[in-house]
């Protein structure tokens, strides 16, 4: 039997870290800060992708591929993106190996020097701008809407399994307008996607809302995102949708005739959401016993698990498993049923615990006599005894009951730990007791945003878009203020 | 209307060049040798994917992924891969930029270098090897059956777009065995995938064999090879399959222990197709007036065209049209519905020959009166005019007929230009006036297909798997054979 995870309790990060090793999900690799993503983990980014995938096409979105390397010179031409980019990426210098003259076996070829370098990269406007100019002559060439699913690099010097690292997996939507209020539409409606993702996909509940100027996207004149609670009480960025306002088009000299004949600079936004969302996942719903998935995402949803002495009863067993496995797929359920003999029933219930399956089944003897079957859920561990005639829409419908409970426990959870404060003491007193959200006042200036953050490691995670119009004082300087934003310490 | 493609006749390269760009399937980057893929090139190449994917899962494999930098010591691990890989590669060698304190713009950070530099993956066994020691230890280990979809780098000298870029998009499987028959088995089970895929999806024949040695990938015991031919009559490698033997366990210090308790190296095979594959796709079928795509990889497989003198006449049509789409799409055909007024029928045609769409309807005002609707297809431009009640079956049946017709075209052609020859002279005199496939005799060595490659530009494509076994004397130096190989010039 496999041995017990730390507790959530005791040790956060330690069971966030053993949990993605013990579920078979990544795990770090031989270069530094980047990770592997092994089968497991994978099948669950897989059902991310395409639910994504579908809500972006639904939305008129295409797929299109842009290169990996991107010119030192294109990094520059946005002022402030580079200033956000170029302390944090990789830097192709070289384009040969060759053998040592000297007996060092393989080395950089000095011969091979780039004229200019390239760099990974680390996100796609400046390569996809530079095409842009190419595509884009007139008004009917408007609106353009793409998204590319792709890797990039940005050197973190800190690096944790899928909430931070070197290499990550990624789609990045980039579009590009007539008007101004187009985009803005555009650039609400993908967070909408997001969070619709989230909500629907994830069972994460997530808060939406702006950025500060602080943490604003480089290059971006206004950042969306969706914020969501761990159970730790930090809070997750899952998804950032940018308005970029005509910043990229300058950059890159992107015009567009008008109806009216006039040439202007096109409008754009960008978005994207990563393999951070893995994180996320992990983090919003699992126990000490590990992963709890969300049944829409579970890559394996039922797993069939028999109980028997002889192999005429694991026969008669695997014969009634055959017919239920038929009915559940015609549903569009995924099932496994492990009758493997290499393990026993008991090491079996826990390693599918471990792996998030929402719901296990055991048949024995004595269920085939009684034509019933016990099914468990893995959210909550609650065991029934259930007549197999009708199981399979009992299945079905608990599936989706599992969907939204796990939704409805994650928001009571994040309820509980949003704090409306009023005080600065108390503010800081809650961030060391308690964690969660904090709703308070702030006078809307970088500098005491910058000031708290230093003093309490709590940053303004978002600014948002319902919050009602409400008289109060900063927290820090006492100015006036007229409505709550959203504080946490953040992953 | 848009300009007239060059003839295939006149330019083939030219031709290949300009159907890429007109028909939007992608274009060159700003980035030496890496392309952009397009929307509708994109589209095409998803299609293939998913196709490809779902074949991988149904023979047992499952997705990962992978790191994309190698540390250059990995690379020297293998002896010949190295020696085959060293020579193209991209090296990441800092970590960082930083405004010049000179004021010269933006440069690489001196003090960011790296303690080892960093290789863009061209292929990923060393840095999955280098994982899977980790993963195996015991024969219950085994196999492990993984791929990954992924971007590499090779730093190719003479790039071409599709065929040969610096960047490109493909798969790569990397599975581990027990036993040198079970890897042989992997190796030739994939090389029969892509087979099925190119001749069942891409309605494309294909030749299979093993290379010469020559030819293998560096670091294989033997690579297995499909080659199709192209309507120049060049040959085209479009997707290989590799025994790795015991190499990279080797390499890696890969073993297992075996069910009787001994510890053995891990055998091994890898298997790749990429966006070539969209070069010979392109090259396989089209003609002088676009694209031709079989069905099952076409975006749009149906588009409908409105011929109408009034607003009226339009919605009469479209309405007509909606009840069309909706029975089309039941049985999952896609459609497109052109109404826009922006362009006249002539050029709607003129511009769906060009991006291949298997089908093209038109239905004007007196179709809707005789309850007809006028059926083009794309391969052979014959038109016919179908009654409206039935014409969903038509279409049907159409489409499956255009996928069949493509092949057994492009079968008869291949036909046509593959000779026997068993004269030098006539060898190089068919190589320069008609192209094609060549069956001959080689004498096995590898000093007699380099000196034909140097004189002629022709290689060995493959030692077919089924070619009859038979007498014969070597085409250059008379030493005895025992049967042809095949010989052509080859993108």
């Amino acid at each position: 039997m496999a041995k017990t995870l730390p507790k959530r309790s005791e040790n956060y990060s330690e069971w966030y870290n053993e949990l993605i090793k013990r579920a078979d999900l990544a795990e770090n690799s031989a270069v530094r800060g980047c990770m592997v993503i092994k089968p497991y983990g994978f099948s669950i980014w897989e059902k991310m992708q395409r639910a994504l995938d579908d809500m972006f096409k639904e939305t008129g979105h295409v797929n299109a591929y842009f290169p990996l390397f991107i010119p030192k010179s294109f990094l520059s031409k946005e002022a402030s993106h580079v200033e956000g980019f170029a302390k944090e990426c990789a830097v192709v210098t070289h384009y040969r190996l060759k053998n040592d003259p000297n007996g060092g076996g393989v080395i950089v070829d000095p011969d091979a020097k780039l004229e200019e370098e390239l760099i990974v990269r680390p996100t796609s406007e400046t390569v996809i701008w530079s095409t842009y100019k190419n595509w884009i002559q007139s008004y009917r060439d408007l609106p353009l809407l793409i998204n590319q699913w792709a890797n990039v690099v940005r050197w973190e010097m800190r690096t944790r399994i899928f909430l931070r690292t070197t290499e990550f997996l990624w789609q990045e939507g980039h579009t590009a307008h007539a008007t101004r209020n187009e985009a803005l539409a555009e650039t609400r409606q993908m967070l909408e996607t997001y969070a619709t993702f989230a909500q629907e996909w994830m069972a994460m509940p997530v808060l939406k809302g702006h950025k500060t100027a602080n943490e604003r996207f480089a290059g971006a004149d206004d950042t969306l995102c969706i914020e969501a609670m761990m159970q730790d009480g930090k809070a997750l960025q899952a998804g950032t949708s940018h308005f970029l306002g005509q910043n990229f088009a300058q950059a890159f000299d992107v015009k567009f005739q008008t109806k009216e004949g006039t040439l202007e600079y096109v409008w754009g936004t960008s978005w994207g959401a990563s393999t951070r969302l893995m994180g996320a996942l992990i983090m919003a719903h699992s126990d000490d016993d590990g992963l709890v998935l969300p049944p829409k995402l579970a890559p394996i949803q039922v797993v069939i698990i028999p109980i028997y002495r002889s192999d005429e009863q694991l026969a008669a067993i695997a014969e009634k498993v055959a017919e239920l496995t038929k009915e559940l797929k015609k549903l569009g359920i995924s099932v496994k049923f492990d009758s493997s003999d290499a393990n026993k029933p008991g090491w079996k219930f826990a390693e599918y615990e471990l792996r998030g399956v929402p719901v296990r089944l055991a048949m024995g003897a004595r269920d085939l006599e009684n034509g019933t079957v016990e099914v468990a859920r893995r959210d909550t561990k609650q065991k029934e005894t259930v007549a197999i005639d009708g199981v399979v829409k009992y299945i079905a419908d608990l599936l989706d009951d599992i969907q939204a409970s796990i939704y409805q426990k994650a928001h009571t959870f994040r309820q509980e730990n949003t704090h409306r404060v009023d005080d600065y003491t108390a503010f800081k007193q809650i961030l060391d007791d308690k964690g969660g959200f904090i709703l308070a006042h702030w006078d809307g200036t970088p500098e005491t945003e910058e000031r708290i953050k230093e003093e309490t490691k709590a940053t303004i995670r978002c600014i948002p878009f319902d919050a009602p119009h409400e008289e109060g004082r900063c927290i820090l300087t006492g100015k006036p203020s007229s409505q709550r934003v959203v504080f946490a310490r953040a992953y």
